[in-house]
């Protein structure tokens, strides 16, 4: 059997049994089993309980093999201890899909985690697919099928929204949330433990659900980040994917771990690996929400042109506020929309953006700015923005509201700031799927959002570029050869031999070990000179006094041998020296940083920064996981808070950005191409004036035991 | 009579007029005298109506002056152009207070701007307080009032919020919301046009008022900051301020200047401003509501550190989440209380802070746990965060929350993430003033919210120093010698002097005019020295090569000398020159700069920053208005991004802070004595190793025409 036929299993199946279904009112079997049967479920659903002779009315078996009838899905509710042995007779039984709503396993640890790993094997042994444990359930609002396979309080509305959660009580509230905003749904599923299905398998089918057409995703742990980048990767092509990932900072991050048993990557990885695969990152369910409706029922905006109709302006001033500091731009109104305003609205109407229709504007008045708006060229999108005053009538102006968004590409945003008795005005919007907020700042961010994915959506396509210059013999020479002698750090040479067989562009430099030999190199090399120690047991060589810059003259160099192998002995232990790096000193260039950290989820994480203070005090640095495509490498530059000061600031050169691109990108092809390499940094590298290149002008790298 | 009589007549009037009431179901004349006649208004209330005999069976009068009985307040609907006549009338009346709801003064231009002026007239005539124009009026929940003088739709609960609105939309707006979710005020105001009662007004008498604990403002410009920022130091030692203050952004500002007509200070400003006396700015409505419920009903948290019960291990890790994000504590529990939780609790129950109490928690599982953390020494508030599941009655669990917070001096939050049938569960929340929220970002952003007012409140109390060694005389010959000759640019030399008067630390600095003088004065100085030209006409010396720097010998001087002055001719139009300034180059210290802009609302605004690129690329300055205390001159050091620099990066020694400090106090009290000073830098300003102090290396002074 397929993994699809498996998991179609679990928002499809044809048939259900409820193993551990009850008839007493306060337990969960009862709750799960009523959901199925009162929600319309399309199939036949079959409760399994070791005692009752029916539930609620349906006749039901002791076990699951009793069942005269082949059964998809098993949704299971006995105690933990008991899940191995009812799980192993829906295999037995053929059964394709289970949901383990049973709590008790891995989040409680102890025996749980042991119970957990059978679970494992039972998914292995009978290719079946396991949803959970410690989950709330799986709905599907297909009409076709009508599944509610959770013990929610409500059936939510069929819509175009699928929301999959790792905790079950966001779910829950999820579903609460939703059910208050008369959000529609279109599949639900809580993962909980993940001990088999997990995000990926679900994305994989959402992303071809015809039923679905935004992804919203609650997760505290990614199971596996970097399928999951490929996948959100071709999905965010077709459908935008919103997501909370909490356990976001180092304290949500240690509670997220003693209660998902998972470990986090950092969180700089997550917002580089969401950033990299276009999917939205938010900070709360609210956003989530609050996004979602706007994606799943407005066409997106062209850009971040935004106009804003309101009967008054406080209200227009906020959102022009929200607009800007969301990166919205307000549009600048067409002379014709203009002229059409002034000759149709009454003079005290603002024809400017915002279009202020005083407080007195019936929905005629907002017919003719939202009809003027949304025909202008420079209007991308429309925030339509009503406080009920006399003049108002909201039910009119939903109608109003939708007659003219109906006729329109553009998306449109209502905002009315008001409550109390005005869900009948709502409704009209809602039908019409017209996202409606209480607040300008809410439908401004919402704007924004999708401006954002637009973007990402437009971005020029480039792949993943391939050095074939490079020379992967040596450099799995050295690592074998370090490996041999029980190193993992690599001294500079070592490491420059690394970086120049995989072309990044290298200083000139030589190894010697006397003082006669320095002074040969310096001179060959060219004054001014740096003279570096280098040995395998000292990694910070200026701590040991082991570097000394600038030196001008063969003089120099001669006094700075012995000062340098003076101030190193006194400052060490008898380690191995190699000998003394005579290095070229580069002039003229900007420090920059590139790094890169081996992380056990997300594979090489890349790091590009300004060198010195800009990395250690503003922490000014940005990541990608590696391999990176070509734009990836630009944006992990353009993207630094500093980048004025290598576009030329204050009347200098700028600096040869192409060059740190194509740094970059090799030391991506490098760090894919050996795993091995543990942690490393190029520190700096000196960015010259554009088409003098950069230099590496320091390394260290470190290899895995 | 006194101002503070007139503006009672707004919010307690023994009498009302409404001039413009009227029997039309679409008039705001109706909708305004309704509104007080049915309010239960405690006084008597007169419609004023040209034709009608009575309005909604109330005897009517032709004009204010005909009513038999002595009028406090003038509620006016009548046209604008009508306006300043039924004002006369009103003010021969004796009439102390006038609500002008009329639309159609300065925020339409042309006519409107002029009757605007002449209601300013008639206030200071009449002695007369005028709220308004363009505004939505008054209320006053006080039950011995019961004002409701505005077209509302519905009058507010009582409660301890005030809330003053520059917008009238925003005002009906937040009474909407407020009713939506159960928030009472005491008093409410929307201040419109602001012609002659503003914020400062109100403020004052918000500020003795009984029945107002935290006072909400919503503003597009503020009328007098200076005056604001004095009274709002005093008023939130007792009560809190939050304010939304709109036309924020560039964009914000334009449509704010051509809706209230008035002329916004620049946005950073109003930062300073609003940190400086304690008022906590926002963003958005929703957040001024979020935060002003928890004010209003809590008490405060005497510290940063949070304690999270939760039914669910989701929420807890988003609530913990946000915690760190708005720089709250998870509480570390004493021992006493994790054996307390650990002997009556399930075991399954996490002892770590979130507790989680599992998804089957009752009531009597979250008493327990709240009742351990609120008598927690190391917790100084508490969020409860309920998913309602199937052990959860959400009733019972209100009547817990209640129970334990009544008990407890610390704040309680609670967190209900439902909705639907939960109406009765929140109100047994509300009656007992518990803030409630949807989600736990919500809770946690009120209490940081409430940390940081607390902790302003404990701010050490520090006065603006008044140094007596200053020589204010020798400022003002300067500045008079300037404009005589009508310049505004003072050269080094006169900035050099104006600073060195106010005991700024100077670095040794000669004006020469030859070669000679020029290696006589570097000799006496010490070298290195710089040299740069002196003219009132090159206010940028280093565009015009007038700056050369690091001059070691007499023969580099005398060089430098000729071609310095060489440098100048060829780069400028025979200005004058002065001379040239000899100084010494002050070595191993760091660069700041200070600076004064002259803000046409706020006066002297103070700018710290570290120097160079930090200040142009980065943004990383900090603003004061002057006078500045102590402490602002330690905050607006500490709170740069890069304080780190200053502090011993790297194992460099630390900066001379206080005389940093010391600078920014001498630099307050000079702007403050002098006016005339436009516009100034000190860059740099270079601060030396602790206790070392810090050196004038270059300053520049613009004054006033």
């Amino acid at each position: 059997m397929t993994r699809a036929e498996q998991l179609r299993a679990i928002w499809t199946p044809r048939s259900v049994a409820v193993i551990g279904a009850s008839a007493n009112p306060q337990s969960l079997g009862r709750a799960v089993f009523a959901n199925l049967l009162f929600a319309g479920y399309s199939g036949c659903v079959y409760p399994v309980n070791m005692k009752a002779r029916s539930v609620l009315g349906v006749r039901a078996y002791p076990r699951v093999t009793d069942i005269p009838d082949d059964i998809d899905l098993a949704v299971v509710l006995v105690p933990a201890g008991f899940v191995p042995q009812v799980l192993k007779d829906a295999g037995r039984k053929g059964v394709r899909g289970a949901i383990v709503i049973s709590a008790g396993f891995k989040e409680v640890g102890g025996e749980g985690i042991e119970l957990e790993q059978q679970l494992e094997v039972i998914a292995q042994t009978y290719e079946m697919a396991i949803v959970g444990p410690n989950c709330f359930g799986a709905i599907n609002t297909d009409p076709n099928v009508s599944l509610n396979a959770t013990f929610s309080r409500n059936f939510p509305l069929a819509g175009k929204i699928a929301f999959i959660s790792q905790s079950g009580a966001v779910g829950v509230s999820a579903l609460e949330y939703a059910a208050g905003e008369k959000i529609g749904f279109s599949k639900f599923v809580s993962i909980g433990n993940k001990v088999d299905v997990h995000e990926n398998d679900l994305l994989e089918i959402l992303a071809d659900d015809p039923m679905t057409e935004v992804i919203l995703l609650y997760l505290e742990a990614l199971e596996n980040p970097k399928e999951f980048v490929n996948l959100a990767l071709k999905i965010s092509e077709k459908k935008p994917i919103l997501a909370v990932k909490s356990g976001r900072t180092k304290e949500g991050a240690k509670a997220a771990a003693s209660h998902t048993g998972a470990l986090s990557g950092s969180d700089e990885a997550y917002d580089s690996l969401f950033a990299q695969c276009g999917v939205l990152r938010v900070e709360t369910l609210e956003e989530l929400f609050r996004y979602g409706i706007a994606f799943a029922n407005q066409p997106l905006p062209r850009g971040p042109r935004v106009a804003i109709v309101t009967n008054a302006g406080g209200p227009g001033i906020m959102a022009t506020d929200a607009a800007v500091r969301h990166k919205l731009d307000l549009a600048s109104l067409e002379p014709k929309t203009k002229t059409i305003l002034k000759s149709d609205l009454p003079s005290t109407v603002s024809l400017k953006n915002p279009i202020d229709l005083i407080g007195d504007a019936d929905e005629s008045r907002y017919q003719l700015a939202m009809q003027a708006v949304l025909a202008d060229e420079n209007v991308d999108g429309v925030i339509v923005i009503c406080v009920p005053q006399m003049a108002t009538n909201l039910e009119s102006m939903s109608s109003t509201i939708v007659k003219q968004a109906r006729f329109s590409d553009k998306p449109v945003f209502a905002v009315y700031m008001a409550t109390g008795d005005i869900q009948k005005s709502l409704q009209i919007l809602e039908e019409a799927h017209i996202p409606h907020y209480r607040f300008p700042e809410d439908a401004v961010r919402a704007m924004g959002a999708m401006v954002r994915y637009d973007r990402w959506r437009k971005r020029p396509r480039t792949e993943v570029k391939h050095f074939d210059d490079v020379q992967p013999d040596k450099v799995r020479a050295i690592i074998e050869k370090a490996r041999s002698e029980k190193r993992r750090f690599l001294p500079e040479p070592e490491a420059y031999e690394i970086l120049s067989a995989y072309g990044l562009p290298m200083s000139r430099t030589k190894l010697v070990h006397d003082e006669k030999a320095a002074v040969a190199a310096a001179t060959e090399i060219g004054f001014p000179v740096a003279m570096k120690i280098v040995s395998p047991n000292i990694v910070h060589k200026v701590d040991v006094g082991g570097v000394i810059l600038n030196l001008c003259s063969e003089s120099a160099v001669r006094h700075a041998f012995s000062e340098l192998m003076g101030q190193v002995k006194a400052a060490t232990q008898d380690v191995p020296i190699w000998g003394v790096l005579i290095q070229e000193m580069v002039l003229g260039g900007k420090e920059t940083i590139l790094g890169m950290k081996r992380d056990p989820l997300f594979g090489g994480l890349l790091m590009f920064g300004l060198g010195g203070i800009y990395v250690e005090v503003f922490k000014d640095v940005t990541f990608r996981i590696a391999p990176i495509r070509e734009l990836s490498a630009r944006s992990m530059i353009e993207r630094i808070k500093g980048i004025e000061l290598l576009k030329g600031f204050r009347g200098e050169p700028p600096c040869d950005l192409d060059a740190i691109a194509q740094s970059l990108l090799r030391l991506s092809q490098l760090v894919t191409d050996f795993p091995e390499i543990e942690e490393m940094d190029i520190n700096p590298l000196i960015v010259l004036p554009a088409g003098s290149g950069a230099r590496v002008v320091d390394a260290r790298i470190l290899i895995g035991d």
